[in-house]
């Protein structure tokens, strides 16, 4: 089933997306808020009764509740086993509401031929509705394996200059758990890639895979505080491609280079094996 | 602020409330469900799309759907902070669906006078909206410090023979998470006893406690997998007293003696120190 290439350029109706303060505290534990290294369990995020601070979301909550469904299907028919995701962008234009609803709008962008697969780009754009304030806009690009030898470009090749040869001004580390995939897919991402161990041996994997974007969930934390000092309205955006899959349990290392008001950085996993890279972050 | 002692007797009016799946997913993994001692992740009870068993819902999720909050409000105002679950009981009359509307009716069976605080027991019985099928009924003891002291009965000691001096016939231990009661407490308990360190304080606790029916969960799913053969239509009812408090982070070993259809058990945490006792499950 082959795709429909002539979705390139095709907007999706915009589509309205509702979450809860709920929602916020179920993500940010998805994405390993209040674990063992986690400062004082970060309650700021995962609580909303808490004497600290009050409720604040995770920038990278945006990676999900931007998401619009719409474009996808224009996209035809594929086997979801073979979807991956490859790369990630997020653009705050302030802190996200810990409850609202936003009407997003969503674009095919390019669909590229890499030979052995398809790279699909999406770009949404969210507003919230009521008052009107654009949200927060999002990049994502899907791998879908078996899909590529269409003929089409192979697309740009990473822009991106080398990461600095000096070493990391901060170096994060953080584990995931056995069961992460288990506790992120709640939010949302119910591919049973990401749970279902023989679904995920169709795929082609030893066992389930961790979601692309819990991995970057857990990276943006890292970058949240290790460069933002924790606070959310500092944090602009963030690029990332996935680079390799990350397993539940694995270790994340995530080594950040800032210069100015940017910041370089890649995620790696306990192998030494880059998992995110050509990482990039805006922040003020 | 006393308590309100003629609420004894009181029964509310039924209380309707809704589940789906994924209610049912979050409680299973806030009880430790699919964590890594976990036999293939229970994947029948942390997923609803494997290719493993249908989802199936875990018996102790009885003790959060069934439990009526009519009867606590005609309690009369009481500190939270001051409130600790001293004992539950669940009993089922089948396997608890995945989706489902229950009406609950409860009752303030008793308050008693321990002198250092009030014990109030409250009664539910919950039928499933549309069938009219009694689904479980669930019973509560809640220990209200410093309320005691008001002339009342002290009621009946605990009844339960001493458990069996033969070793244990099933030893089961779970390490529950630091921040299990974060992950716990999206099920719906927001007590910040559970995740604010400056409330705790308050309480007279160095940090958060876990909740009680958070560490009844994980002996629930021990019993279920060594006692029932994993299979809630097995899992008849369950009694368990809170002796002393658990703290996010500890380990918890749950010692089983099976006898017949009966089983008697205890919890206790990684210091020795029993932390549920007089246990008893009836089973088929």
């Amino acid at each position: 089933m082959p795709l429909n290439l002539n979705a390139v350029g095709s907007t999706s109706e915009p589509a309205e997306r509702s979450w809860s303060s709920t929602d916020c505290l179920l993500y940010a534990l998805g994405v390993g808020a209040g674990a063992i290294e986690a400062t004082n369990f970060e309650l700021e995020f995962t609580t909303e009764n808490s004497a600290e601070d009050a409720q604040r979301v995770l920038p990278t909550f945006a990676s999900i509740v931007g998401a619009g469904r719409g474009p996808r299907t224009s996209l035809g028919e594929f086997d979801p086993a073979m979807l991956v995701h490859a790369e990630q962008s997020i653009e705050l234009h302030g802190p996200i509401p810990t409850e609202a609803t936003v009407s997003t709008t969503s674009t095919v962008t390019a669909i590229y031929d890499k030979g052995s697969g398809a790279l699909v780009r999406l770009q949404g754009s969210s507003v919230e509705v009521g008052s009107g304030r654009p949200l927060f806009s999002t990049g994502a690009g899907l791998f879908i394996r078996g899909e590529g030898g269409f003929g089409g470009e192979r697309g740009p090749s990473s822009q991106m200059d080398p990461l600095p040869s000096r070493p990391p001004d901060e170096v994060v580390t953080y584990t995931t758990r056995p069961d992460q995939a288990l506790l992120y897919r709640l939010s949302g991402d119910r591919n049973p890639l990401h749970s279902d161990p023989v679904f995920a041996k169709r795929a082609g994997f030893d066992r389930p895979i961790l979601h692309g974007l819990c991995t970057y969930g857990f990276t943006g934390r890292a970058l949240l505080h290790a460069i933002c000092g924790s606070s959310p309205e500092r944090f602009r955006s963030m690029y990332g491609r996935f680079s390799r899959p990350t397993f539940p349990g694995d270790t994340l290392t995530i080594s950040i280079w800032a210069d100015g008001s940017s910041a370089r950085f890649r995620t790696e996993n306990q192998y030494g094996d880059t998992v995110i890279d050509a990482g990039s972050l805006e922040f003020s």
